[in-house]
């Protein structure tokens, strides 16, 4: 295992009944602005990114993020998640330094993934989902960040 | 309000049944370090703070934590909690360079406080808790660390 495996805290993802209301909010409440509206058809989530602080986190490239989640409807896992806990927290982003060798690593320890394979995030990350029964009732996103020249994700912009 | 407010992810906060067990599970499978020990008899909670990452976050002085947290018993917040929620992610702590004026900030826009004044949290740090009802159901936490110097809490080491 190269450590550490885990680089930082990524994110905070937030569900939310209603994403206009929950970004006024963070906006009024913090000044949090919103660096990007993506909806993420795979997923089944509209989706904003909000950068936490100055971007200060220089070796990563990528400032913290509060990420706040609206259903596509409630069939997808984050309108399940509503439904049964209300909003609130959904997960926790880390950021790791490579995806694939963070899962083989953390997958032989016996924790179950979600995602065998990397699939594509906000912002044109790569991530992967362990399964919080595994991770004391976390449900736990690894995070690995490609620079801009290599961020083309399947996530479409909000009209 | 002096912008950004938040300046960073500081830490999540996961509730756990048994510390010493989760302890185990976020070195086991993810590598991370216990930094320190405590018991917080007034938050009612025993403790441990994880740091994520190589410390990077240069300008705060601090990297992001897991801070894992097993309740004193049934009766306290964080009892209450497992036994409505089971084990899972409790709350998120955001860092901010003056702690009294963010919360005559935040409270300005109508967002009731837990915590009127900031009290003594993990590492000598000052803290506050904002009301989920008024923050999308997110137990927030407001954290301003003080250098080492400054860092007297109230919390004890865990023995």
């Amino acid at each position: 295992m190269v450590l550490p495996l885990l680089t930082r805290i990524d994110h905070v993802g937030i569900a939310c009944r209603d994403l206009r209301k929950t970004i006024d909010l963070y906006r009024e409440t913090f000044g949090l602005g919103v660096l990007t509206l993506e909806v993420n058809e795979e997923q089944g989530v509209r989706e904003a990114m909000l950068a936490v602080g100055p971007g200060a986190d220089v070796a990563a490239g990528r400032p913290g993020y509060v990420q706040l989640l609206e259903p596509l409807g409630p069939d997808t896992p984050v309108g399940k998640f509503l439904a049964r806990r209300g909003e609130g927290i959904h997960h926790i982003g880390y950021g790791v330094a490579d995806i694939k060798a963070a899962l083989a690593a953390i997958g032989g320890t016996g924790v179950r993934l979600i995602d065998e394979r990397p699939r594509h995030g906000s912002m044109g990350a790569s991530i992967a989902f362990l399964h919080p029964a595994d991770v004391g009732g976390v449900l736990t996103e690894l995070v690995q960040f490609h620079r801009i020249e290599n961020s083309e994700g399947s996530a479409k912009p909000l009209k």
